[in-house]
């Protein structure tokens, strides 16, 4: 099985953005423990962040016929992105959204997902282990 | 550890309940997956379910002190209940709300859950594994 | 043919209910009504009330396999009840909404039902004769 | 007794229209319909058809003094025409607002219904039927 | 004068829930005050508490006849019930809100209550006090 | 100078219409103390009404060149109509918009005239006066 | 009979103010115009203006007893004022608002009128005419 | 084949209305260029105009059948018409939904057209163009 | 102790003002009755009232410590003033906002209170008897 | 003349995308209809996609003083980008928008376009022939 | 040149008003600031505090023609007085918007500036510097 | 002291573009501008402008360590980006909001700042000494 995992914008700066919402666990921690995790499962990883809209939609693109699932972290584009929602929507490829926070327990504007209505599902507030959580997801799709 | 998993209104149907939403798997076989998950974790687990919005409301509040984590599948309390939000937040007991279906793609008053501000996380739209992952989420905590 | 009438919260009162909008009326002469003109029909009745939204959920459950279409005054829950909701959606059993008063002519918050989405029709404004058209009207499902 | 029928714009195409939202029944056959069961019980029928606004308005007008009660499938007009809605208030003549679809289970918009707060009550959601059971509902009033 | 006080879902739980918004005071000690005060008042004091929608309702219906006024914490049903509110309405006994809390201080879905149209009165910011101003309230009606 | 009166839906039926709201004067007494005002100004007048928001478009248009001012009541259209606001704005002839009650104190849905911005101005409340003040201000222009 | 006029903030630079939507006429013309007409007519004139919310409250309060009517200019304090609406409503003596612009065809926040449910009737857009229609229409209250 | 175009309210008046909006050409003009077009393409034109919104609904019902397709402009019916909607949706003529002037461009009522979501698409903007365009349009169809 | 009792905009009527829903009591007799409540509780009492904004805030930032409490019936000020919220906001005396009606069940502008969220809580709707709960309440403090 | 054709998110994959939406033409294929057109019409085409919002803005930019007009179709960022919408309104070409579906009839948010009100037209529902009947309308500016 | 510097309602407080929000720097401190900046730019100043909306629509009225700029905090009313707006827009001095902390960032309601759009420009969330900031921009004007 | 001046969308076209609006200067002479003044003030300056909302995301990002505070004209993305929003929020350096133009009195969607509520502050509506007034605002943080 192979996944590709999507990072949105910002979250490159794991471990010293705002600790108290985000905790303290770099994205480089949060890649090496997803890439552990993939191993004991036997599942091929594929780990990105971009902060640019335009290149997260074309990778959702070259995803289709060589990925199983993505695993996508959308950060503030969760809220703004049409052009992302209709990447996934255009594709085959099961898409599950996952956010490091309870993006519910957080601001208005973060209560509303665009891309949550054509993703499989949603995971959300279990920090680092929303990332775990979300291989778990894909090997029961 | 302890868990104890609630449902709400309804789910007492699953299998027969549409299932082009939520499956042909019913609520006793859900039961059975999530005890053997619980097995092989090492996990003790209560599984409830109840239509009556108060009795969930009670449930979670005697949970305080003698269990680690509640699953909860709130269904259709999820979107009105000012009451069982109350309940969580009044005690210490983390909560993991689970959904069945993704309820962010379905009608636009599923799409606010009135508890979620009040969990730990959210976790919908895997089917029966929803329920699995709670497993695994409450064991992060 | 087999009809099976619910009645929601405070209609237990009726006759002595603000009579001005619910007429004089009590709930055992409607329900002496239903039975006479049921008796007319060759129509079974079950005629039962209940002030608490999860025993209306569990009624509505049951009602599946041994009635052939339900008559529901949802009173107060009308406008506030996914539970309920989901009951009905969750049946093969057809659902008449009826109401004593004209829902749309009174306080905003009852010109909306979340029931009636999922019901088959509504009857809504004409006192104890709303439930004797429910009769009619189950009659022609 | 003397009921006025009207039937807003587009009726005149049942049958024709629509028919998993509409059935297929002719306006002409509910006009025959109506008409048996009026005859049944001794009721003089009067049945039309407009699809000009104006033209409703001024039939409410005319029924004051000749009718006593007035069914009527306002169709378009319900959600827009304040016009109808004071021709209705105007006059002393109950109206019987029917509708052949369950108009809560369609589009958003046809959930208002202006005219439903001057009306003495709304049935909707039974097909042909509505339009006997608007019989038997102005037999009570 | 006999005055019955009911107290709404997870009230059983004061002393241990968020302290910072409702005091330490246990509802229990609550009920002490508020018999201490009847007393010197002269007042007959029924006190209860349910976390069902439903009991609450037939309670308020059940007092009218044997009470001279309600003094009413609903809670979390302050601001979703329909229900209660007509069980109010339906009445002649006089109900007094209360809220240990500024309920106008917190979160906006808080900020509107449902039952405070058909009540006498609201008290809300006190802690305890606020029942204790309710006894003086019901003692002026 | 010559004036063309308007008058919209259901204002044929003044007098007997609501006479709480819209007073006991019928539209041929109006007319009557409109002409009689009318002749003391030394201004001839046209006095119509149509049930028709279309014919109401068509006099419009038609007042353009023999016309020096409008004055319209156009009473259910008021509120609805963008084809009337279209036929004002058009045209060249000013147009007095003008109601017997006092539309501001009615319901929500009457305190907006989508006509008013194409309009010189407006006067509402009068009764009868609201038509002889239509004349004052017509001759201001 | 004796009127009252008052005038709200910033009509005291009427003629320098935005001539284009308020003409070029200043207070004082505006005062003698009113004068003038009010001598044909017998009637007596108080003409007042005040940048002061409260004491335009004030003013209308001392009005009970010794005026007719009031016609009120409240200018910017129409749309922001429950302290003047409650003057008005609290009082007797009928008011009559005007306004020198047509508020409807200005800026959205000036299309509602605070004051206008508890006034006799709305008289606007005709610019220093409005004032001389006040007069006409509290003649004939 | 044959196209049916329609023009609603007010397009009468084109050559002589806001230029500045709806440009300086006749609707007669608009004809001759339509009609010049059509023998251009082979197509047969009905040209159409009415004030009266039922005969717009009257017309789009009667080209069933005989017609190929429809370019509609319903001009101020465009955002209030749930009949000429209907019509649209009742029948299987495809139906061009064509604007002289470019509608998002202007006043907020103006953007939402309620015709829309039943038509197979939208041209606007383009002034006379938008009829000739309409032509080229229902020959793709 | 010394208690601070504020007065709003058009309170001066009171006795004259719509008695169906502020009684018939006047502000004199309020005054007398809460001066002698505070003589019986050992308590001095400053006691005013002003129509304008401005003047509540001054007396409100005055009372800075001279005063243990205010107790404050805005009127009309309490939807409109976010000047006199930061006053209140501004100080460290607590303040006690009260209403003679029940603002709860009156129009729908007066359901918001921008002040009650800087407030220590709210009375409303016991008439004269909400000045004297204000006493009570503030003994509280 | 010259047309710049700019193809904004996901348009990449037509033929592949949802071909219920849009059909199952490719963008070479479009491409290819809309040289062999402009060929016919003598005109000059560039052609580009983009799934990035800059470069898109970068374009349009760059189109200044060599191109005649634009045909844009935004695709997702339709709904969302004020920085197209900016880069329209800055430059002096003429921009026309077109879509391959007809956006007023799928999901509410895709209803509303932030750059049609800069655009000189609008064209959507016509699959590959929007872009066809883009070139006709360019031809016309 | 001559600059006018106005404060609106409980600006008099600073130093002791809630100082996490609005720093410990007095109004007096401020002002001796305000004139030693103006000083070295050889400007004057007059600088005024007023609780009372009025009052500042007064001053800003009788600044027209002495005056080349006024830097206004309006505080509180910055949210509520269209009076204010209307003696800004009434003159022809420019106004420059001032507010000690950033008022995007707090409660809702202070993010609508009523005034902002009848000013030249907003300073806000610089402390006592937005005041040295409103010289700075004034000298530019 | 190290300044780092970001521009966002469309802002190379400064000179060109909407002179009405946002002056005649061009991104160059303000950079000048913006560089005069700091050598006055001994500050350095690093001034940039991208079309790509992920490119401004980025160099926010990388500000942090080597700069004291950012001058952030963010154009349109002021109004759509989640993402610029979360990586202010996440870096330690003050950012100053800037805006040639005054966003309060132009369209409603520009009166929604996203990155506010982030920002130090915020200045607009000054032109090219929007980014002199930035400097100065920087020199006091």
């Amino acid at each position: 099985m192979n996944l590709l995992f999507l990072n949105g914008p910002n979250l490159n700066l794991l471990g010293q953005r705002q600790p108290e919402i985000y905790g303290d666990t770099t994205l480089a921690a949060i890649e090496a423990a997803v890439r552990a995790r993939a191993n004991e499962r036997g599942t091929e990883i594929d780990f990105r962040q971009s902060n640019l809209e335009g290149e997260l939609v074309t990778w959702i693109q070259e995803a289709q016929g060589s990925t199983d699932a993505i695993v996508l972290n959308a950060a503030g584009y969760t809220h703004t992105s049409v052009a992302i929602r209709d990447a996934i929507a255009a594709g085959q490829v099961p898409v599950i959204e996952i956010h490091i926070s309870n993006i519910h327990a957080r601001e208005e504007f973060r209560h509303t997902s665009l891309i949550a209505p054509v993703c499989a599902g949603q995971i959300c507030g279990f920090g680092l282990d929303s990332y775990l959580l979300g291989i778990e997801a894909a090997l029961t799709l």
